[in-house]
């Protein structure tokens, strides 16, 4: 059994060779460079790829893949907007993606920018590199005086909750779907207006249903707490990057932490270091001490790494078999 | 009854405007400056007075408060050193301290160190400051996969500790005073050489006494796994700080957050911007990503702050009052 895995990152290489050493009988052609049309082809006389990357999975692409004789395709990631589906569905292609390969990894960076925001780290930072090593006037606030407002409760939600209640900091949640042990412990409110005015920090984890998207805007914000944190780690766009912004100005909005941005693609996971940056809300949101900005990066660790590389080889490998394929995409 | 409240800070402000109003029969004189020989006569007809400096209580200082009819000295922090315990024996003087003003404070202080080591947040902060928005290769991890060693299970370890299983990470710890609730839960090995054996990350949390002195050291950071992370937020000299740099050199310690440093006194909490940095060794600590300095501001929070300043002014009552004082200091 032979499998190709495109574009595959120094730093996945040691998930994937611990992942070679227990499967002697399948053999990995390792690529580091993309799935195209071109590079399709080097996956002539194998049974399946393994892929990851953002550039699309086109018809092109798919056509070519299917000359070589391959329609087992399996995504390290979650996303699959980038799939051509009817070329896929067409071609006789079957699918498979890494549906949930960390929450620990996304819920704990939430908890990360709480803290850094919180303790106004950014500022403290700026200070120290100047060697103003003064402790004042930058207080702090604890964890555990807080109320946060925590939105969706799906895995990534449930582990934040976890979390938090470690601190002491008290829960107030929303979800159209409650989690029945949540719902028992008594911390769901019955609309986001409830959750809005109670919380000192507001934290999405709702997928970008078209319901959800701008679902932070003007609006939303004019019915939180003066002082607001508010915490995005989910979709860039659960929130209006332009109502943020006037919230900021204001004052309405104390501190924001963002690890995903509205118009992230092609901007985040570039190098723009001594180039012109492109977007010119994102520098207003980076220039401010009292937002951070991570660019996308709450999902790499070791472990969902590890998770990305290892269930994608597994599931390819079930789709070789002929056997029933965990996270199997449905093609429509 | 008359307090005169000396160095009151502006973030000290709304704390004692909150005691102020729940105390209307106490007149509280409020002083910026610092208590001195020469200021103390400005207590002069009070009946005690509140205090907060690291310049020494000394027996001139006391004998000025003394012959301005003063023998009542509450302090707003902890630290009891800079008295000159034999001359206030000798004047008379009953004098209170804060003890505990919030543990968690300094528990949230070391898991937000922890978090910003293990996503290498440093090292993200200067790529994106530079607008570089990649997110390989400085892979991070998580919290949740982490065995933390926690030395000390006073107050602070074991708000830590609370913090740390909400997490979901794996506990060991060490006291020479065991607490019984940890002790069934079964999280405590038998002596440090097995802590260090196991922790990925090791935290300190016990006094300043002579048996504790570098016990951060060649030795002890020998035994400890490699890659170790170090987290002090407890006193200074608990660390030999050029053990810790032969360490981070060798690679054998991966990181390290500081909120403490043994020679801190006349460095921290002073503004070097423009001014040669006293202090090589600290600057090489700074200079390194895998290394954050706070400069002392773990306590450094809303609440802490409004802790020690209303208990500071309780005790003071108390004492004027004849009462038994909490927090009462031992004039020895």
């Amino acid at each position: 059994m032979k499998i190709v895995s495109y574009s595959i990152r120094d730093d996945e290489m040691p998930a994937l060779k611990e992942w070679q050493a227990q499967h002697p009988d399948v053999e990995v052609q390792i690529e580091h460079e993309l799935l195209t049309p071109e590079s399709a082809a080097k996956a002539q006389g194998a049974d399946g790829v393994v892929v990851y990357q953002q550039l699309p999975y086109d018809r092109a692409t798919l056509q070519a893949l299917h000359d070589a004789g391959i329609n087992k395709m399996s995504l390290r990631n979650v996303g699959t907007d980038n799939i051509d589906m009817a070329a896929a569905k067409e071609l006789g292609f079957q699918i498979t993606n890494v549906s949930v390969y960390s929450p620990n990894a996304i819920a704990e960076h939430a908890a990360w920018l709480m803290g850094r925001l919180l303790r106004r780290e950014p500022e403290y930072t700026a200070k120290i590199n100047r060697h103003d090593l003064r402790w004042a006037p930058e207080i702090g606030r604890e964890m555990r005086m807080q109320t946060v407002g925590v939105i969706g409760t799906g895995h990534i939600g449930r582990v934040l909750i976890d979390i938090l209640k470690g601190f002491g900091a008290k829960i107030v949640c929303y979800d159209v779907f409650k989690n029945p042990e949540l719902e028992k412990e008594g911390v769901y409110v019955d609309n986001l207006a409830d959750l809005y005015q109670q919380a000192d920090i507001v934290t999405v984890h709702v997928p970008s249903l078209k319901e959800n998207i701008h679902m932070i805007n003007d609006d939303s914000i004019a019915q939180m707490k003066d002082g607001v944190i508010i915490i995005n780690v989910a979709r860039g766009d659960l929130v209006d990057t332009d109502a943020l912004i006037r919230g900021l100005d204001s004052g309405k909005v104390r501190a924001a932490g963002l690890d995903v941005y509205e118009k992230e693609v092609g901007v985040f996971n570039e190098d723009w270091e001594g180039k012109a940056f492109p977007d010119q809300r994102l520098e207003n949101l980076l220039n401010r001490k009292n937002v951070i900005i991570t660019p996308h990066t709450a999902f790499y660790t070791e472990t969902a790494v590890k998770n990305m590389v290892q269930i994608s080889h597994n599931c390819n490998v079930q789709l070789i078999k002929g056997e029933k394929a965990d996270n199997l995409v449905k093609l429509d």
